[in-house]
């Protein structure tokens, strides 16, 4: 394990609903659990003028409270006392971010701290670029020691936004200080994803176009927009699961083999894979937007009839699209993303199609019947685990073949996996940039997907709330994956 | 189903040991599952002129009873009643045999038979011969439907014997009509790892030279030689369980892809694979023998001790091997064999090793831990199922690796695996050659071992009972596959 040195951990967006959800109980956990050493403490900013160190504790508490840590309410309370405090940058002049400055190196010289910041934008997008120009300019990218800055989606929602982004950023924090998070990237499972690929050498050998003849990667939520119609009226999927998480799923299988485990080394091979991929034809997109249904039993309104949406909207809830990535290793395999809300469950998987046996010996009469693909189905929520499908004989007589899994859980043999956030959090603690994204992948990602935003050739079907999207995604694949089990 | 059309199950040596552990049990079964049609009858032969078909049937119902079926006496009783015949062959005159085969004439009026017939020689070795000629000259090699000859291991005691045998038999009997049993092939585990290599393509691929650093076929057995020690002097475990299960194992590992799944195609890559086989040399051979210990916390004495055993006795009740299939695909791969009587357990698994990740990109420093090989474990008994080793990432920070199964249980899929005897039964039945082993296989395979048996070179090393054989071992293999979970 990494030592964490001693540092303070500043939240700008103190107050808002991330830092309570995500946030506070990741850094309670992490510090309760010994890993951040005995000298840290946590500076909320937000810019309400009333509060102060003792309300924000109180806050603090309650955001403890409701994330169910089976924490001790005295315990709790002690460690607020001990690590929590509070600053408002009010209407964020120049001066109200001197006074953030002034106050962050007070609490170093009272905690004796030597100067390590991690700051945390937990800020809606159109309040990034101001914060990090008054942090900016209030010397707050410098300090004795280091200046991590994290940042959390969305990375802009276009091109041009991202690049606008990059640029406020890069005025005053270096690329070396920065770690944009994906949450997808702090999951055992998918971090386990290389190490199956790259510690397993009969892995490696069939992970190409000779032996994959296509690869699926499904994130389906359950869930709606929930109260968060004012962001996604103006996101939807494919702004925000497709261009980051389903982006970066498919970096991690299509990559080559990096030279070292390495942020470098692998940021490297997950730009090319994005570099390579050819450009997206709209016809191999598809579009959806629940209607009314039912989800686990449980009536649920269709899209435009949530609180908050426009009646008349267009906005996506469901994406599902074909691409290729035109290099050596993958040319002339489809690689199909789909993501969607309102789906039957909540479920992530990559699903990687081997090739068909060429010919079946038992069944030479049948070929279709005979030969099956095998399966690879990394599942990465829930149950998370890899399944291999494989033709095995049925018990008796005469010889027939029935697809079984050779099949491996997580929680088999490791229990409960430790949260994502957490992980990532405690990796930009020790200055690990590996599962961060940098700069130049952003920018590359949003290349991809630019076009389509405004292309209205690309219909919006609509689906049945609790099914698995609108029938147009057959046009896609005729083989989708039932994540049914 | 292929049907098994109406006949006469004849049983040469209907008084003895197989005969009521296996043969009366096995066809009992599946004359009650449907299977046989309801057109058939047993006709028990031995020289005990004193059993008429009533008391042979008392015999068959204590048979029955012991074998713990689970059924019915009066349903075993009323079986008896309806299929169970009995004649004696005395001292094996013409007259005696002759008597036999109007008695087999007899039975198939009163049942309005056509004329098919199975013959099984549940006999010792040494009086094969002589009951395949009193056959063959009373005409029953010949019957106006089929005749099919089932002979039971051993398949001779050395090359000279295994061939006089083979010939004694095709003077009366086509190698068409003759089913040689081993019943490792009538295992579901061990039929399906041709399934397994055939339909699925990604394990033909990995399958060779470049992908596999060794192959570990063991069966090891916890019983010691029960009451066989006048056959066990004369046999040990070359010539008991090396020559034949383990030998057909490796052939099912080793083989190429045959045309069909048919006995041609299948017996002529068996043949293949042993004729490749290079010679193998003395210092590629370790016997023992045990001595005194404890198997399952239970005290057992030495193989000198048992009764029946010379207290000089050399013969080798454990014995291991390496050797190389010297073709295309397997050159330079080494095939390790192994067996013993007193092992800590019954287990038999076979263990294909395939290749080291050539580096690891998560450890540079420590090649050695840090990659470890893909492993195969085809588990035939007990417990039946695959089991793929794959290295994972351990939950947590850093990245560091740990060995996992991908795993696959028969039980789970398909509950209970039927009895193989009774496979390999109805497969006569219906006339399939496809999992019996014929005249060229069993030459072939005494040829390979052929020089060892009176090899004074290898020395016979004690081990004591309930271990995994001599330290010797050590000697071929550094890497034994340990068959505790």
């Amino acid at each position: 394990m990494n030592t964490v040195e001693p540092h303070v951990f500043i939240i700008m967006g103190a107050l808002g609903d991330l830092t309570r959800r995500k946030l506070i109980p990741a850094i309670y956990r992490l510090s309760e659990s010994g890993v951040l050493g005995d000298q840290h403490v946590v500076l909320g900013v937000d810019r309400d003028g009333n509060r102060d160190d003792a309300s924000y504790r109180s806050w603090v508490r309650e955001a403890l409270r409701g994330a169910d840590l089976k924490t001790d309410s005295e315990d709790a309370a002690h460690w607020c006392d001990r690590r929590i405090h509070y600053q408002s940058v009010g209407a964020g002049t120049d001066a109200d971010y001197h006074a953030l400055a002034q106050k962050a190196e007070a609490l170093e010289r009272e905690h004796e701290l030597p100067g390590n910041r991690l700051i945390n934008l937990a800020l809606p997008l159109d309040a990034v670029a101001g914060t990090v120009a008054g942090l900016g300019k209030a010397g707050m990218n410098r300090s004795p020691g280091w200046t991590r800055l994290i940042l959390e989606k969305p990375f802009g929602r276009s091109l041009a936004s991202a690049r606008s982004l990059n640029e406020a950023v890069h005025q005053h924090y270096d690329e070396s200080q920065v770690y944009r998070i994906d949450h997808y990237l702090g999951k055992e499972t998918v971090q386990n994803l290389l190490v199956f690929r790259f510690a397993n050498a009969f892995v490696e050998h069939l992970w190409n176009r000779e032996h994959v003849e296509q690869v699926q990667i499904t994130v389906a939520e359950d869930i709606g927009i929930e109260e968060r119609a004012a962001y996604y009226e103006h996101s939807g999927a494919l702004r925000d699961m497709v261009q980051n998480h389903l982006t970066q799923l498919l970096c991690l299988v299509a990559m080559e083999i990096p030279s070292g485990f390495t942020p470098e080394a692998v940021r490297y091979e997950k730009i090319k894979v994005l570099r390579q991929i050819a450009p997206i034809q709209p016809e191999d997109v598809v579009f959806g937007q629940y209607v009314g249904g039912s989800v686990h039993g449980e009536q649920v309104v269709g899209y435009r009839e949530e609180d908050g949406v426009s009646p008349e909207s267009d906005t996506e809830t469901f994406a599902a699209l074909k691409l290729e990535v035109a290099n050596w290793r993958w040319k002339g395999v489809p690689f199909y993303l789909r993501t969607g809300k309102r789906m039957p469950r909540r479920h992530s998987e990559i699903v990687v199609y081997f090739e068909h046996a060429p010919v079946s010996i038992f069944h030479p009469g049948d070929f279709q019947a005979a030969t099956k693909p095998n399966i690879l189905v990394v599942r990465l929520q829930p149950d998370e685990g890899i399944g291999l499908q494989f033709q095995v004989k049925s018990v008796g007589d005469p010889v027939t073949l029935t697809s079984q899994e050779l099949s491996f859980r997580y929680s088999d043999a490791f229990g409960a996996l430790p949260d994502a956030y957490e992980h990532l959090l405690l990796d930009v603690a020790t200055g690990d940039q590996t599962l961060f994204i940098c700069d130049d992948e952003v920018e590359a990602s949003w290349q991809l997907y630019d076009s389509m935003l405004a292309d209205h050739r690309i219909k919006v079907h609509p689906y049945v709330a609790g099914s698995w999207g609108p029938a147009e995604m057959g046009r896609l694949c005729t083989q989708w994956h039932s994540p049914d089990p």
